[in-house]
C-alpha cells in the first residue's frame, strides 16, 4: 500500500522507517526541496496549493497522511475528495485556530486557563481587566515552537506586544491566555483505529525552553493519568479521529488545564520508538491502513531529549550506553530542531544517570 | 556519510532503516530491479562485474560495505582499491569456499564435524570412508538455505549425490562434512569495531527446516555463551574484522563444533531490532564508521520467526501483542524469505503464548 503525506520534515521521515517493515511505501508532497524526509520515498517537490501535483499525489497512493497541522483547508479537502485522508479534516480545523479550539474544549467540558479573543486593540484592554495578568498573547493561526506568541507580566507590556502581534489593517486573530503557573506541563498522546479502538500512551512530562520542547519523560502510573485520558477521549470520538492525537496540558492545583492539541505524532511521544511496545509513528499508521493497534506499554524507563541548532558529536552520544541516537538528515540552524536522542535503562538510576552525560553534551553543543 | 551497499535485498533493507537515524544515506548496487532494499536509497542497477557501475557506485559514497557473503573477489577488490570496504575483502574470501574456512577453524583451534575435500568420485568414495556416514556433500561455493547439498545416509546415496553435485568437467569443488547428530544449532553475534572494540549478543538457538531457519531464540545466560565468544574472537581477531559476524554452531556431546561463518549481519540475529539495547544493523553501521559500540543486552525476552513463502495477514500478526512485523517488501514465492515477525514480552510464559499464536498463523500461510 502506497502512503501520501503532506510534509517531509522529521515526523514524515519517521512514519517511514516505521512504516517500511509493515510493506508500506511513501510519497511526500513539500515546498521544501531539502525536506528530510524526502531520502524515503517519493518526494513531490510543490506548494501545497499547487493542484497539478495535488492530482499527480492522489494518482500515486491509496491512502494520505500529513504530519503537520497546518495544511491548508482547501488543500486538505482537495485530498479528501480523491482518496482517504486520515485523521479527516475536521480535525485539522479544529486544532488549526487556538480559539475553536478552546470553544471546543469548554463544549467538551474540558478545563482551559481564562481566554479572550482579541481583534482590536480596545479589545486586547477588555481581555486584560478579564483574563488578568500575567498573560500570553497568541497568534489564532500558525503558531507553534513558541512563535506568534508575547507575554505579558505587567500593563507595561501590552503596547509592545500588540505592536508585534497586532494588527494594522482590519481586525487582528489574536487570543489572550491566563498565564497558568503551572507544577508540571503534561502530555497525552492517543491513537484511534479506524473502527473506534482506542489505545493511550503513558502520560508525559515535557519541559520547555524558550517555547521548544527540551525533555519529554513518559509517566507509568500517573496520578492524573485517567484524566487525561478522559478528556483526549472526548476530543477524538467527538470528531471521530483516526491516528496519533496529541493532547498537551498543564498541570495546576492538581488537576489538569487544556492547553492545545496536534491532530498529528507529536514530538512528545519520539521516545516510543525504543520506550513502548508499539511507536506512535507505527501506531499511527496501523490506524490509518485499519490494523489492530499495537500494545502503548512501556518497555522500562526512557527520556527523551531534543538536540536544538547543533548537535552532539556522535561519538560521544554513541558511547553512553543506551542512548538511541536519531538525527533528522537538517542542516544545523539555531533552534532548530535536527534530532534527538532517546535514552533506555533497566532501573531509574541507571537512566537519571545516562541522562544527565547525555544532557552535558546536548548543553555543550547547543553553547 | 554515504554508505554503498552491495547488495540490495532485505538485509541491505533493515541497515538502511538502521542508519537514517545516524545521519547515513545509502547507495545500493544490485543487479536485481526489484531489490527490496531499493526504495530506501540510490539503486544502481548493474551487474557486480561491471566496472563502469562500480566506479560510479565508488564515486557517490564515503564507505562501502555488503549484505551477502557471495561478493566476487574481484568486485571486492575493485571497490577497496577506491573507498574503505569494510568488512576487509580477505574475510569475504574465507567465508566463500567452505574448505578454506574448515581450515581455516583447524589452524585456530575450533573444533569442526570431521570433513574431507572431493574433487573426484574416487575422492569421494574416500571420503565416505574416513568422514563416515551419514554425511553431508556440500559444494563449497555459492551455498545458502540447504541449496548445493545433499545427505548422504547410506552408501546407496552416494551415487546419486555425485550426479546432482559433481562435475563432468574437471575436478568437482565439494567437500563432504560428517552429519554432526546434533542437540541444538546455536549462532554468534560477535561486532567488532575498527578499533579492535567487541561485543558479542546472547547466543542464538536456532531451527531450521528444509534448510532454511525457521525460529531464532536468544538464550539469555546459556552455558555455552563464553565458548562461543571464545571460538568467534578468534576468527575476527585473525582477519582483523570490522563489522558484525555470524558464527553457526552444532552442540554435540555438550560442546560446540563450528559449521560455518557468515561475514555480515544475518537472519539470526534479526531479533536484535526488538530484543537487544542496539540492533545487529546499527552496530554493523557504529563498527564500519567508527563509532562506539552500542550494548548488546537484551532488552527482555523475545523470539523471531521468519516468513517462507506466503505471510500471515498483517491484521491477524497485529492482533497478537508483542509481534513486531517485518516485511521485506519481496513477491512471495515458495521458500523465499519474504519477511519476519519478532515477538517480546516481559515474561517468558507470555513469549510463549504469543509464540504459539504466532506459528499456529506462520503454518496456516505457508499451508
Amino acid at each position: 500500500m502506497k502512503i501520501g503525506i503532506l510534509g517531509a520534515g522529521q515526523l514524515g521521515r519517521m512514519l517511514a522507517l516505521a512504516g517500511y517493515p509493515l510493506d508500506l511505501d511513501f510519497v511526500f508532497l513539500d515546498p521544501a526541496p531539502e525536506a528530510c524526509a524526502a531520502p524515503l520515498g517519493d518526494h513531490i517537490y510543490a506548494g501545497y496549493d499547487d493542484e497539478n501535483a495535488l492530482a499527480e499525489f492522489c494518482r500515486q497512493i491509496d491512502l494520505a497522511t500529513y504530519e503537520f497541522e497546518n495544511v491548508p483547508a482547501g488543500t486538505a479537502e482537495f485530498v479528501a475528495g480523491r482518496v482517504p485522508l486520515l485523521p479527516a479534516p475536521v480535525a485539522l480545523s479544529v486544532g488549526q485556530d487556538r480559539l475553536s479550539e478552546k470553544q471546543l474544549f469548554d463544549q467538551l467540558g474540558i478545563p482551559v486557563p481564562r481566554y479572550m479573543p482579541v481583534a482590536t486593540r480596545e479589545a486586547l484592554a477588555m481581555a486584560v481587566r478579564n483574563v488578568g495578568l500575567p498573560a500570553v498573547l497568541k497568534t489564532r493561526r500558525l503558531g507553534y515552537d513558541g512563535k506568534g506568541q508575547a507575554v505579558l507580566r505587567t500593563e507595561a507590556d501590552v503596547d509592545g506586544a500588540w505592536q508585534r502581534l497586532g494588527s494594522s489593517d482590519g481586525p487582528a486573530k489574536l487570543i489572550l491566555e491566563a498565564f497558568v503557573p503551572f507544577d508540571r506541563e503534561l502530555s497525552c498522546l492517543v491513537v484511534r483505529g479506524r473502527s473506534g479502538e482506542l489505545a493511550f500512551y503513558p502520560v508525559v512530562e515535557n519541559q520547555h525552553r524558550d517555547g521548544i520542547l527540551r525533555v519529554a519523560t513518559p509517566r507509568a502510573n500517573d496520578p492524573l493519568q485517567a484524566q487525561a485520558e478522559d478528556y483526549a477521549r472526548r476530543v477524538v470520538e467527538h470528531v471521530d479521529y483516526t491516528g496519533v492525537l496529541a493532547f498537551e496540558f498543564f498541570v495546576a492545583n492538581g488537576g489538569l488545564l487544556a492547553n492545545e492539541i496536534a491532530p498529528r505524532v507529536h514530538n512528545s511521544g519520539h521516545w516510543t520508538i525504543e520506550g513502548a511496545e508499539c511507536s506512535q509513528f507505527e501506531n499511527h499508521l496501523r490506524a490509518i491502513v485499519g490494523l489492530p493497534l499495537g500494545s502503548t506499554a512501556l518497555r522500562g524507563p526512557s527520556v527523551m531529549v531534543n538536540f536544538i541548532g547543533q548537535p552532539p558529536a556522535d561519538a560521544d552520544l554513541a558511547a553512553i550506553p543506551g542512548v538511541h541516537i536519531h538525527h533528522y538528515g537538517k542542516t544545523p540552524k539555531p533552534q532548530r530542531k535536527v534530532g534527538h536522542a532517546t535514552v533506555t535503562a533497566a532501573s531509574d538510576a541507571d537512566l537519571a544517570d545516562r541522562l544527565r552525560r547525555l544532557q552535558e553534551l546536548v548543553r555543550a553543543a547547543e553553547g
